[in-house]
């Protein structure tokens, strides 16, 4: 639902590409969708991370990649990007850590200069840090360019997650090889989608890496394995809890559109009340901006004032219910919707009208992947949810990817690969030494890992934490609670450190003693 | 080495089917071969193997696969074979577990009419036995046909291990499905590659099984991870722990051979002396012929007459050096070679003459799994070992798998995808119920896990034990330490099945507790 918006360029473009049988877009609801990763003012954006964190420099390099690794066929291998920093690095001798972010689906450079812990902490472990970018984002493309590798399905094929962990193994392995770090041990850090991938390196390749970070990673977001409503009640609830009037007020917006915009002229005038550079098309396209915003500031509900998808004050849920709610008594139910989401859309000030088809994209390869593999089935239902009502149905879904790519997802494949419907035993009994960090305020946070599972398997949960927060750079501002799930990380990291080195020193001094 | 003959008439189709450069298939020197896995008279050994054995009944069924699970190419997808038996079934309310054994490079109804322990232990647990096919193998086969599947390194390309794996765990979520018995626990069962796939089961797809019996799985026998030695010693000290005066002779044949077929009329001799139906064409066929034929020996050195590639006496490797040491004062050296060795090729006494090309293939499959992933490096060594000196070269290994197949080898790839270095560590640390049984007299035993790793990680180890002896049924001429090996392996099986119970109720009873 959120999708709607950031997907219709991506689809005006995919259209243009890919035949058509001529469906709607209007039916390509409730394609998942994390936070837009993408630079506004790319170059602008980096300059000013790096300037106001001198710490954040890195070379960029490429590592030549299989672009199947589970097949043979004769394929073109790629170049996959990475930024690497070994400032701070203790080296292959001292067995010095190398910390590696799981790229997610955008530029790679966009996580490594928005995930400040890893930053932070690194002269602190002595790491060497390596981002590796996910295949087909940034400029980690097959076949040479953005546009042949997504020409159709045959190129876009090879973009699901069980290669980009491939690619990881891969590079990793080989990168120790090149600095005959090989005992060198590495931990995984990966937010959001990122998150999801640290986890399943752990269960997929556990000789690849001692630990991971999984920081709000939705593994559980995959057919029946969480209520499908789950999503939509959190962030739902996110407003609530700021205000109820605020949230009948959202809950309630959704007809008023509808009837403004079968007055004549509605759509006219719900232009000029949103303050749009161009006539809307139809109410579907405002109510999909809404709805867009709403999840990305559940998403972003942070404590802090912060720029991650947008400027943004802190708490901004909490300001735009009072700007719903503060309008002037004679307001009407439209009026005080705009108000609110100024504050996101418009918190500069800046903005003299709005675009519908300002999604700066970079990210469409994430709709190819939840016409793949990334099912993850969304509803929201009338009761618990302000957002329009909307249940979730796998035919239509399954049609939209057809049109769209010419691909039948495979829904059942996610839970086949990584486990799904035990995943809690799987997790105990296979995996260990994974943090699964997650802010309850966060929609993504329904679908993860929210409690310990055993003793390595651990749940740090805040009651007022957001998406990935933990993974962005300490300020002055950080709440206590905040500080403290960051401290935690901290010791669990070390303390899989330091048993991988008396591990491996009981290791050496016993082959020396079998000399 | 041991791969030469069976290799000849496999290249000789592949010579026909692929582009080739004229290299000599003499460099086709050791790619990795387990046991031919196959049927001579093929329904009259089935035929056989049910009559002997009344239990042996199945039925064939066919299950829709996806060709590439890691990608989303517009493939056909094909139809993997499998068995199915349900006579001792507990049913799904009663938590009757599935038997499931990982088909390897070979028919899948020779597995199931060769594993014997597998039916024989059915009753006393109540499982369901499925017996699903290697794909390329037997009746499975992409694009149709067998021509069409194996037409060329396109076709051929998704004949990989990772693909096999994920062909077992969705064919078995898709059957636990259909039967309602998703709650019932899955116990893996593998020979050979086959028990490589199980123990990799257990490692890449925790969440489908709950234990594996793995063996005679050389999961080690992959770059540096054993010496490439490892191998041609083990069978070598099989035949000089029978005698030193055999494997002296043995060892000094090679020579032997090339003298004499250097004489005039030297092929003629050679071809006369061991009784081929056509003339040699070179010493090379002659001693690969008979390394082969060594190799394999070592395999099925069973204590029971056993007719498992061959009809062959119990202890066939004590027989062939009685043969070769018994042979009358005068006999030349190459005379006692060819007594010994008739006791592998011709133990019934029926054979008049000898072909060279007699390899009843079926197995093609292997070399290009050898010339992709399965690159296992073998050396034979001129100190321990009695089969000609040869040190194992990746340039040739490269060059003769290009132009067989038109494929390059990925050598490191294996130990990056299932670990490798410290796979000890790896499978330490997550893995947990995989026996890995083995018998010394193997000499895929060197490549093999020989020591327990964790309590649910356990080596069961038989001194006097080949090739996947313990997966074969129980006769009444079975050694104190094979019966004792297979109890010790129900054991362990039943407390796997049993934890799983007690776990399963516990977390049943907990959740009526909460309603």
């Amino acid at each position: 639902m959120a999708s709607h918006f950031c997907l219709l360029l991506i689809f005006t473009f995919f259209t243009l590409v890919f035949p058509s049988n001529g469906s709607s877009l209007s039916s390509s609801k409730l394609l998942p969708r994390f936070p837009r990763y993408t630079f506004q003012n790319r170059e602008a954006r980096i300059q000013q991370f790096r300037g106001d964190r001198n710490e954040y420099r890195y070379e960029t390099k490429f590592f030549s990649q299989q672009l199947d690794h589970f097949s043979f066929a004769d394929l073109p291998k790629f170049s996959q990007r990475y930024l690497i920093n070994s400032d701070h690095w203790l080296g292959a001798s001292a067995l010095g850590p190398i910390f590696l972010y799981c790229g997610n689906e955008g530029d790679i450079e966009w996580f490594a200069t928005n995930s400040g812990f890893i930053w932070d902490i690194a002269p602190k472990f002595g790491a060497l840090l390596v981002f590796p970018e996910h295949r087909y984002y940034g400029e980690s493309m097959p076949y040479g360019s953005r546009e042949e590798a997504y020409k159709n399905a045959t190129t876009l094929s090879y973009l699901t997650t069980e290669q980009a962990l491939a690619d990881f193994a891969v590079f990793v392995t080989d990168l120790k090889r090149n600095l005959s770090a090989e005992a060198c041990p590495v931990v995984l850090f990966g937010g959001s989608y990122g998150g999801m991938l640290a986890a399943w390196m752990r269960l997929k390749y556990p000789h690849i890496a001692i630990g991971a970070l999984a920081s709000s990673a939705p593994i559980l977001q995959f057919e029946d394995v969480v209520p499908p409503e789950t999503f939509y009640d959190i962030a739902s609830n996110d407003f609530k809890r700021e205000s109820s009037s605020c949230f009948n007020t959202i809950k309630d917006s959704w007809d008023a559109i509808i009837a403004e915009g079968q007055k004549e002229n509605g759509l006219l005038q719900l232009t000029k009340t949103f303050h749009f550079c161009r006539v809307l098309n139809s109410t579907d396209d405002l109510s999909d901006w809404l709805d867009s915003a709403y999840s990305y500031l559940a998403m972003v509900d942070y404590p802090y004032p912060a720029d991650f998808m947008m400027p943004l004050p802190g708490h901004p849920i909490r300001e735009v219910c009072r700007k719903i709610d503060g309008a002037g008594s004679n307001a009407s139910i439209l009026d005080r919707i705009y108000a609110g989401i100024s504050v996101y859309y418009n918190y500069t000030g800046n903005v003299d009208c709005f675009k519908l088809d300002d999604d700066p994209h970079g990210l469409d390869g994430w709709n190819w992947q939840a016409c793949t593999e990334m099912v993850m089935p969304m509803s929201s239902n009338q009761e618990n949810s302000m957002f329009p009502a909307y249940g979730f149905n796998y035919s239509s879904y399954k049609e939209e990817c057809w049109n769209t790519f010419r691909v039948n997802p495979r829904p059942k494949w996610v839970t086949t690969e990584f486990g799904g419907h035990d995943i809690a035993t799987t997790l105990k009994s296979f995996g260990s030494n994974i943090i699964f960090s997650n802010g309850l305020l966060d929609p993504w946070s329904g679908g993860s890992v929210l409690k310990n599972l055993s003793d390595t398997i651990v749940a740090l949960v805040t009651k007022e934490g957001a998406h990935h927060l933990d993974l962005r750079p300490s300020t002055p501002e950080d709440p206590k609670w905040l500080v403290d799930q960051r401290e935690a990380e901290i010791r669990l990291i070390q303390g899989w450190i330091e048993t991988y080195r008396v591990e491996k020193e009981a290791k050496v001094s016993l082959l020396k003693r079998s000399w």
